[in-house]
Order: structure tokens, then C-alpha cells, then sequence
């Protein structure tokens, strides 16, 4: 099996190479990775813009490519130039945080993951919850093994896995639960402008966020991860609300142009 | 009316200028837009990154903020910083070139339309189809219309309205349509690696690219558009696929961690 492993944190972050280290057991890893963190990029990609590229050894036995561009560009890269379109699996992460609800069009993580989607390849996308302290061991262990059972399943091309771990010792990881969209995270942003000649903004409270309308229930992915289940959301690229098309429909009708 | 003016293709775009134009009708209009392009940067928020801002007087009465940042930057700094949320409306675009199906997830001008989700604010995202020439001028009429319609309708804080208008004289137009997730476009991407010293990738082929599975009625955002409908959709931040929850549940019972 030849794989094809993308980060948004950067090809020298630790959550990418506890995934390699792992997945390495059950097939051909190639890397294609940001050679800095882009996370936040989404679905991202580069137009009109050079990407830059440099070859290395990952590990060992493991191709690295760092790319200058989003981890989209590296999931394109990946599967049209480095790998030649020969590519069983693609696996993203593991990312430093989860990516859950309206973070998922804003993440790297997953933008590169449903790059599979426009290419037939199943696609996993892993992440690791917030935490004090990152260990992606555990995670790791289950990026393999939900590789190695996805890639069975006939539905593989239809959807990416979207995979979020808890933080948390392995013992107290309760289980899996497929999940919905669970909320939306709000991020408190530090937008004073700044001034060294030139005005700027900079944000140094990005991890500050909090909750609205949460799904209180283990079928919202935010409550279940944070109550100790790993979250698994089939996601495809279709952002339609189809529940509002009767009120729209209604509504449009009094419209004139 | 306080209108926040976004769009992807930078702030001297002229597809900006013309809605402008429209939007000045029947409101106080403030633009906050990338200092250069950002198509493609999608729902991509710049995390760790200085954003420069320049003021500028983009026309008689219309203060400008061109911000060096993605689109979603640009509507995030226009809500709390330069408009400090005062927004009654976010319109984004009008972009240069469709944004359908699964290009929504990677188009800035819809990401930026989404920030408004967060803010409870209604937001209208507008693009006109790719075409020899771009003429913003009836698509902006459009755009000054659907503001007016939507902001008195209570559901406007529930999702985005996804507007995208034939590249056509407005006579050949034929009315309005609420239209889902139509196919995929697929790229055709010159992925030749080239040398200068080092290596890289440029694409020069941006603009080819082909449909796959795509939806032959009117109901497919693609087919509609083509056949000169104008295309409205509800978009959220949900890209769960709820109908593949059953196959994904059966057979993840199986799975063993």
C-alpha cells in the first residue's frame, strides 16, 4: 500500500512523524508536508504563486518533499508529482489540536485530506484535542488502525474520515462515535492595531475560544470528544444547507430583479 | 444600512468597485480587502502572522482598508476592528469567476462571506462566471437587489447566501434559481517540476478544468449557472455528510481499537 502522509503544522512538527512512525508498519509512506506550520490555511490552495520544493529523508526509510505552499498544494503535489498518481491512501495530521465543526473549512488538516475526494483516494484526516502537553502516540496507533480498516470498506471514496482523539491517557478513551456537526467554536481575537511605523494587527490570544449553540448530546462532535469518545464525521465538500431550500424557495418567489 | 465590502481578488479589483457602487445606494459602505489577489485562499485565516493594514480613501465616500491577509482576515478586521461590530451586512465579491460546488470550500470570497455566521451578521457572497471579458455591472445591480431583499427577511442570520450570475448580456438571464451541490470541477494542473537553481512547481493551467459527476438539471448549481439561471444557495459551516452516517455505523461496530 503507498501512502501519502500531509500535515498543515509543518513537515518538522511531532504529530506528523509519530503518524509516519505508525503507518510505515502497513505500507510505503511518502511525505508531503509545509516545510513551516499553515495551520488555518483550510482548503487553501496557491494560485499564481511558485512552490518551491525540497527533497529529504524524512526517516530512514520514508521520502520527505517540503513544500513552500497550503497543505492543499501539498496533497496535490503528493499525488500528482511526487507519488505519480500512484497513491492507495492519504492520511493527514496528526494535527496539534482538533478539528471539529465550523473549524473543519478553516483546517488544513482536512482541506488536504479532501483533496483524496477529487481523486478517487481514500482520505483520513487525525487529530489530537488541545491539551497542556502533546503525546501522539495513542493517536498514532489509531491513525493505523482506522487506515488499515478504512481502506476495506467499499464506501472509502465516498466521504473523508474526519478523526479526532482526546487528550487524554488511552485508558480513559471510552470509544468511538460517529458525529454531526456539534456547535461553533468562537475565537477571541486580539484586534487592537499596533503601530512600528506602519499599522498592523497581530493576534496573541488565539487559543482563547469559547462554545455557541453546542449540540449538548454525544452526537455533537465538540460535546463527544470532550467527554472522552474518539469522533469519527464522514465530510464531503458540499457546504449546501439543503433544510433551508423551502423557506428560500418561498421567500424568493417575492423577489423582483 | 453599515455595509462590510470584501472580496478575494484584491482591493483594486474592478469586480469590488462596481458593487460598490450598487451597495453605496442604500447604505454606508466601509471595504476591508486583500492588498493583492487571494483567489483560492477559501476559509483560510492568517494564525501567527502580522496583518499590515493601509487606510486609503477607496472612493469619494468610502474608506479603505487593504489588508495584507486572507479574505477571511479582511472580514474579521472589518467586523471588530475597523467597523468595531457595527456590520448590518457583509457582501463579498464580485469575484471573477464562478465559486460552485466543491470550489466553495476553497473560495475566499465564500470563506469570507462565512465569518458573518459567526458574527450573526446576513452575508451575501457574490461572483459572476468566468467569461472572455467581465462586465460587473448587471451582476452588481443584482447584488444591491438581493442585499435589499435579504436583509428584511428573518432567516438571514441562519446561513450565506451563495449568489452566482451568468456571464451573459442581461437579457439572455432567465431568472433566479435555489440550486444545490451541482458536481465537481476537477483541475487540470501542470504539475512539471522546473529548476532556476532550485526546484519548483508553477501551474500555468489554472483555467482548464473539467466536471465530474456533475448534476444535468436545475437543480445542480454548475448546469444552472450554464444555462443561464442566476444561482442562489444557503451555505453553512457543516460539511458533514449525514446521509453516509448508516453505512459508517454499521460498519464501524466492526472496527476493533
Amino acid at each position: 500500500m503507498r501512502i501519502l502522509v500531509v500535515n498543515d503544522d509543518g513537515i518538522s512538527a511531532p504529530g506528523i512523524r509519530a503518524l509516519v512512525n505508525e503507518l510505515k508498519k502497513i505500507g510505503e509512506v511518502t511525505v508531503s508536508a509545509p516545510l513551516t506550520g499553515m495551520s488555518g490555511a483550510g482548503h487553501g490552495l496557491s494560485i499564481n504563486k511558485v512552490l518551491r520544493v525540497e527533497k529529504q529523508q524524512f526517516d530512514e526509510n520514508v521520502i520527505g518533499y517540503a513544500v513552500e505552499g497550503t497543505p492543499r498544494d501539498c496533497a496535490e503535489l503528493g499525488i500528482n508529482a511526487f507519488m505519480k498518481n500512484q497513491v492507495d491512501l492519504l492520511v493527514t495530521g496528526i494535527n496539534q489540536g482538533s478539528n471539529l465543526s465550523n473549524n473543519i473549512p478553516c483546517s488544513g488538516t482536512c482541506g488536504a485530506a479532501c483533496t483524496g475526494l477529487d481523486y478517487g483516494i481514500p482520505a483520513i484526516a487525525m487529530s489530537l484535542d488541545f491539551g497542556d502537553e502533546y503525546d501522539y502516540s495513542y493517536s498514532a496507533e489509531i491513525g493505523r488502525n482506522m487506515a488499515e480498516w478504512f481502506i476495506r470498506q467499499p464506501f472509502n471514496r465516498q466521504f473523508v474520515l474526519n478523526v479526532n482523539v482526546p487528550n487524554l491517557p488511552r485508558e480513559e478513551i471510552k470509544g468511538y462515535r460517529i458525529c454531526g456537526h456539534g456547535g461553533n467554536y468562537l475565537y477571541h481575537q486580539d484586534l487592537t492595531p499596533r503601530y512600528d511605523g506602519r499599522y498592523y494587527y497581530y493576534d496573541t490570544s488565539a487559543s482563547e475560544f469559547s462554545f455557541v449553540n453546542m449540540v449538548e448530546n454525544l452526537e455533537g462532535d465538540i460535546y463527544a470528544l470532550h467527554h472522552g469518545y474518539i469522533t469519527v464525521s464522514p465530510i464531503r465538500l458540499d457546504m449546501v444547507s439543503y433544510g433551508d431550500f423551502p423557506r428560500l424557495q418561498d421567500n424568493i418567489d417575492q423577489f423582483k430583479y
